[in-house]
């Protein structure tokens, strides 16, 4: 045991209106919250107030279906990022983006950029982007395989970090007597050539105060956890089940230290879309309140296109169809499949079942109670190994994440698992990691001041 | 003649301690300026404060130089112009992006969402990267060719405006009562498939405020001009003499009429340096001042970097060699070592004294008087078709900026050439410019709510 006690990270994952499909529907919801900047800063705000270890902004480059019966599109996620940065000063800011769809060289100068203007709040949830309308904007007509989209976002790892190791912390000298600026034996080429990125470097940005931005991913695939256990230091997860969260948990912690790491270095944070209402019956009325106002013609379309399918294969009245279920390993987004397969087939559920089940969560943890019984299954999973920490997904917002803050929150302080204040400054620190050491870092300086 | 005065434009073209080279090595200079969020907020408020249209950052995606004598990085301009649009409320927000290096569907989506979060402030000063040192960093060899880069930008272009055209203005219904939330009619697919790119669309993101961001282009080579012709609405341009400016406005003016565009639609902008003093010579001593901060051995390497050649080649002491003199035009920056060769050969300077008069502006008008020589120039340029503003260089910042704000412009304030106050509130308004109409507009809705 450590001296320290082990606390939960809480991350707030924001979407517009809220998790659930048809937040936007409700009668205080914002339906233009997607482009509505006051709404995400009041969202930050409201996060920060209540010391979440950080937000957490989901994205793709693509638009998100037809739109025709949820918002299609947000705003790129480190330009809103950057907005968020000044408006919080605490907050940890994690995006996803593309490691399948963005050049090594760019993309690190960005979350570099980010982790400055924030002072050392930035967090890069790296993705490889499954999908197919994601391949056909950037000039292909089918998207990478899922070993080949793997293979390149480890190089581009690799390349990345060398980039943002490239200044050495020594390096700028500004000597303003003598005239010399920098050491350029402490801005290192790259000169890297691999297999998917040729990146000469150095970067045009100083090492940002975090060393790196926080590194989290969210695939669980095969491919995914692996990628996790060698670069990530947090990770996002969907289970249903306490079980199968614990044998993630317990699969990633064991991976990580097969892959020489500390397995404390990675958080491992289930996703829970709490209903939370003051007794069941209200927290169930709420649930069916969110569920009443489903469009079924949205759902079916959204099952069909994780299965990679047509809408038309499904009976809302039977279960999952064999044709289905006998599909060999998608391309695609493989763990989010077989999590559906698995929870409809354990659970016998029709497609109407399976598609209620899904829409506010898109196969995340529901749990519908009251505060006492949300905080009690976050502290089991926490304390029985299925959990770090939580990334609360509130079904509606800022309703549901309000909800959480006063109501959840003040049980889990009182048993001590959550901070009061803020300790750090940085992201890093407020999850307990440290900054990685510099590769190139020489011990002794090799650069003389003329004069000097 | 319009009812209305012409007004001269005014654009804040800002960088890190100023745009003298020495510029980090004057006393009161912050030599980590580029890096020192709050150096970049005053300059931004400064610049609004006195109702200049707009702010300017150049980039290139590659460290500047080895960094020995110069400060080599800068924040991602995109991520520093998000900051200042939080920072500020009028001002226009320009920043140099490449569109060699990019890729239509991310870079259409980030100016898009700096559109947005700044309330229409964007603009985008479109570069093809002539540096090989750029080319490096993105898994080239070599860089393209010149005809080739352009040939690439305007087909980035082509898909940028449809990709912003893609959300027509009436495409989100956002009907709570009927669930129907977008006019899926209305989100336009691009098919796009050209020479350099295949991209499906729409963009994820709504139509910015200015329909597109401001189009700026600062490239003057022949290609580069009949770029501007096409696409550019403002043009940043370098010329030491008042004939080769007006030349140049001519030029720009006749080319763009000739692509079937109204020559009011493209504002053209000299950069001038202003060196200030209350009399001549206390302007030239402040010039003097610069000059001696000089390294010679960052000039000369420099020299080589536009000519595409080596140091070794110079003598301080004599005029630039034959060798140089003879070269065939070279694939990178055509204009700027025509602009020196021509400054070199009229004026019969040295290659000390050249590198003394780019030591400010890089080729730019450097300009050493009072206030009221520097206002005279202006207008005079103004007035008589050589500009429709300028692009203001400050030798140091923010020292120079305020000179140019304090006395300069209440000159030109006084003779009602410039505004008092805003007028508008998009960067658009500000230069007079329209919002581009969507190629993608439809004068009949094809979308019934159902049950309507």
């Amino acid at each position: 045991m450590s001296a320290r006690r082990r606390r939960l990270r809480l991350n707030a994952f924001l979407m517009e209106a809220g998790h659930h499909e048809a937040a936007w529907r409700l009668p205080h919801s914002n339906p233009r919250a997607d482009f509505d900047l006051q709404h995400w800063i009041e969202l930050a705000q409201l996060a920060e107030s209540a010391t979440f270890d950080s937000l957490f902004l989901a994205d793709g480059p693509a638009l998100i279906g037809t739109g025709e019966f949820r918002p299609p599109g947000q705003l790129e996620p480190l330009t809103l990022l950057t907005v968020l940065s000044q408006a919080t000063s605490r907050i940890g800011l994690i995006a996803t983006v593309s490691s399948t769809y963005n050049e090594p060289y760019n993309l690190a100068r960005r979350l570099a950029s980010v982790d400055h203007v924030s002072g050392g709040r930035a967090g890069w949830n790296i993705v490889t982007s499954a999908g197919a309308d994601e391949a056909a904007n950037f000039g292909l007509d089918d998207r990478p395989g899922h070993a080949e989209r793997y293979a390149r976002a480890d190089e581009f790892l690799k390349v990345a970090k060398a980039l943002w190791d490239s200044w050495e912390r020594e390096a700028v000298v500004a000597d303003k007597g003598t005239g010399r600026y920098a050491d350029p034996a402490r801005l290192h080429r790259l000169g890297h050539r691999g297999r998917y990125f040729k990146v000469a470097g150095p970067l045009n940005v100083e090492r940002p105060p975090q060393g790196y931005p926080l590194l989290v991913q969210a695939g669980s695939s095969e491919d995914g956890k692996d990628f996790a256990a060698r670069h990530a230091e947090a990770v996002f997860t969907a289970h249903t089940t306490y079980e199968r969260a614990a044998a993630f948990y317990a699969d990633i912690k064991a991976r990580t230290r097969a892959a020489g790491r500390d397995p404390d270095g990675i958080v491992v944070l289930p996703g829970i879309v709490p209903y939370i209402g003051s007794t069941e019956a209200e927290a169930r009325a709420l649930a069916r309140q969110f569920d009443e106002l489903r469009v079924p013609e949205y759902g079916l379309r959204q099952l069909a296109a994780v299965f990679e399918t047509e809408p038309s294969v499904f009976d809302l009245d039977k279960p999952l169809p064999d044709a289905v279920l006998a599909r060999p390993k998608l391309e695609g987004s493989q763990s989010r499949s077989d999590l559906i397969t698995e929870l409809a087939v354990r659970e016998k559920l029709t497609v109407r079942q399976i598609i209620s089940r899904l829409g506010g969560g898109r196969g995340h943890f529901e749990f519908v109670g009251t505060p006492e019984q949300v905080a009690d299954t976050i502290i089991t999973w926490f304390e029985g190994g299925a959990a770090d920490g939580f990334n609360i997904m509130a079904p509606a917002l800022p309703s549901g994440l309000t909800a959480f803050i006063d109501h959840v929150l003040p049980i889990l302080r009182g048993k001590g698992l959550f901070r009061e204040e803020y300790e750090g400054t940085t992201l890093r620190e407020h999850y307990g990691l440290p900054v990685p050491s510099n590769q190139f870092h020489q011990t002794q300086a090799t650069f003389q001041v003329s004069g000097a």
